[in-house]
């Protein structure tokens, strides 16, 4: 791993220089970016027909290769995102705060880049340039580590960035790719503790939970969402439906997608009678508890243990009845992986109540779960969804890469 | 180890309660600690006494005996610190932002408890005490695991703790004690992420790095300081002799104490003249390059490589020369552990260079390292100085103990 090594250092090293670049210097080096990957996407194109080719021969699934294809369309998309990032404002060197102490000193706490932050993610060569460009224009230095399947198109497009980056004066090790994509090698790279300031892991769960149980570099666990739409006795009916639908159906695969309806037992029939036509159309699977069956019948299975704690990321909803709200924050409580969670009710003091005491990165009343996004916040981007309470929580967009630290100007204080 | 779980289970519903209470509450609960281990001092100086008897016969050194004994006057300190807790702003509740989306969606982002903080610490029982405080009053539950040596202290604080606090009628779990002292006890504990938010070692850098290499629950590593003091070329070579004597000797065990002295090479044998007399007062063993070894010949030893890594929390000196700043903040840039830096110059645009250009948590020009304490920025207490950048960096205070979620307030939205 002595290659890993040699990587780990040029990043440390890449990320002190571009912690000092300017705005306009980081916006120079992000608008090149962007125009080299539309100007060489012939290049990227064909890194990515080969990686298609061995997909399918390999017997990929045809949403996974979806995931994995590039187009032109597609490009210019992603370079428009690049240039969106150099459009943000930049968080780096912002005061947060600053103040004088009884001796004297004066204390600045000012924001600063992070480092270098690696990512380990999937097959998805988007999330190449998408991380690349949040990391540099936050200031950091950054260490890909991408999927095997997608390892032509990740090389290829970091060809592209490194020299983009070279061409404008930047150092190209603010931006690697660790071409080995072994298990070891991501093994490796959750043990660089000297130059890697945070891992950030990007996939399913199975991922990430190997990543937060291996790494012993600081890591951001993102994405877990078992989330739960509460239909309480006081709700509108009409507007829960409609939310539930959303916060189901909309995109069942991504995380900030509902996956237990948790619903009063005072207005289960109401809620389930307005909300059976869109369900049937939607084929969706009914998992619920023997009230609900009872309801139901044959149209819900009957819910196991695990159910309520599983994220479907399909057409597939978890039903659980509760009497009353104190019955239902301690069911979500106990279920809850903390990313987003939502009560639908008139009664204002009941979702306060709700607001206060569910554990969650984002609790909503009368509204989908869905917004739980960078996009939705107004963050104008986001690298992940935080799920943990250390460091960032919810959507994480540039200032969650960031740090601080303390400038203290004295004139010979000791103590 | 089900018996921790169930500490675990315990902590993690206390912390839902706590993060609930009001700041009059807690408050309240934090006088009725501070009292309780005031009346019941004797019961604690009596298990300390054991402690005290068994470490002596086991061969304990009398600097380690004196961090492990407690006397009356102790006793009231450490009382007294925790009404301070209670004096201190609550930051829990807190509105950081609060903005709206053009769909009518009213975000709010508020600061809140962490939820359940574990802290493995060594030999001192007025932690026990210190950092069941500052959880408290931060909202947190805290998972106390203490050293071996102050187990019968550590059994008889909580039990006192935990008494106030039902007492008044908070849930005794917000402040639970592992007993179990083994290393397989501190292991579980680190594989806690059910119910563990953060773990924060405080201690010696053995203790910090295996929980660090160990842990799969988010940790803050805290402590490690390999700090230097820079004299640069335009120093005032009288300041410069005072800052360093102070950054060195006042505290020669602490992480915030100076280990290097890098010494611009224009001014070696004049700073050198000015600060050898308090050096050899103090006898000071003193560890330099080869030009230091010139100058003064056997007063030095020569360095090894080593000692440009090594906090000797003594009265030991690495001594460095360089030619001008680059070499400087390149040298400091290889071998700093992030904690606290130190530049001596009359020299405006120098000072400028390094406070930007060192990465570390505390960047100081003309004053002691010693400053980086949570009491010294006026941050009323700290629970550790972290040596990362993710979460926190620098003194932790109570802020530091806190995480953020977002309250989103709809009208029927969805996406």
């Amino acid at each position: 791993m002595s290659e890993l090594i040699e990587t780990g250092k040029a990043a440390k090293r890449a990320s002190r220089a571009v912690a000092l670049l300017t705005t306009e210097e980081k916006n120079r080096a992000l608008y090149a970016i962007a125009d080299a990957l539309t100007e060489k996407a012939e290049a990227w194109l064909a890194a990515n027909a080969e990686d298609l080719a061995e997909a399918e021969k390999s017997g990929m699934s045809e949403s996974l290769l979806d995931r994995l294809r590039l187009t032109r369309e597609r490009i210019e998309k992603i370079a428009d995102g690049v240039r969106a990032a150099a459009e943000l404002p930049d968080p780096v060197g912002e005061t947060i705060r600053e103040w004088s102490r009884p001796n004297g000193l004066v204390i600045i706490k000012r924001r600063v880049p992070l480092g270098v932050i690696a990512i380990i993610y999937e097959a998805r060569p988007n999330v190449t340039v998408d991380a690349a460009a949040l990391c540099l224009k936050s200031g950091n230095a950054c260490i890909l580590r991408g999927g095997r399947e997608a390892i032509r198109s990740n090389i290829c497009a970091v060809k592209i960035m490194r020299e983009a980056l070279a061409g404008v004066g930047v150092d190209e090790n603010a931006v690697s790719l660790i071409e080995d994509t072994s298990r070891e090698s991501a093994r490796a790279l959750m043990h660089l503790n000297d130059y890697v300031d945070v891992l950030i892991p990007r996939g399913g769960r199975g991922l990430i939970r190997s990543v937060v149980n291996e790494a012993s570099v600081p890591v951001i666990r993102t994405g877990e969402g078992v989330c739960h739409v509460y239909v309480e006795s006081e709700a509108d009916i009409s507007m829960a439906s409609d939310i539930l639908r959303n916060a189901k159906c909309s995109r069942p695969s991504v995380c900030n997608a509902a996956e237990c309806l948790v619903l009063d037992k005072a207005i289960a029939e109401a809620f389930l009678n307005e909300a059976m036509g869109w369900m049937d159309d939607a084929h969706l699977e009914l998992r619920g508890d023997s009230k609900i069956c009872n309801i139901l019948g044959t149209r819900a299975k009957e819910a196991t243990e695990e159910d309520w704690d599983t994220e479907y990321g399909d057409l597939i909803l978890a039903v659980k009845t509760v009497r009353g709200i104190d019955e239902a924050i301690e069911f979500i409580s106990e279920h809850t992986t903390g990313h987003s969670e939502a009560i639908i009710t008139e009664n204002a003091g009941k979702a306060a109540r709700f607001m206060n005491e569910i554990d969650a990165a984002a609790v909503y009343h009368n509204a989908s779960t869905r917004f739980t996004d960078g996009g939705e916040f107004g963050f104008g981007a986001e690298i992940g969804i935080s799920t943990q309470k250390l460091h960032a929580r919810g959507p994480m967009g540039l200032e969650e890469l960031t740090s601080w630290k303390y400038l203290i100007e004295g004139k010979g204080q000791v103590r």
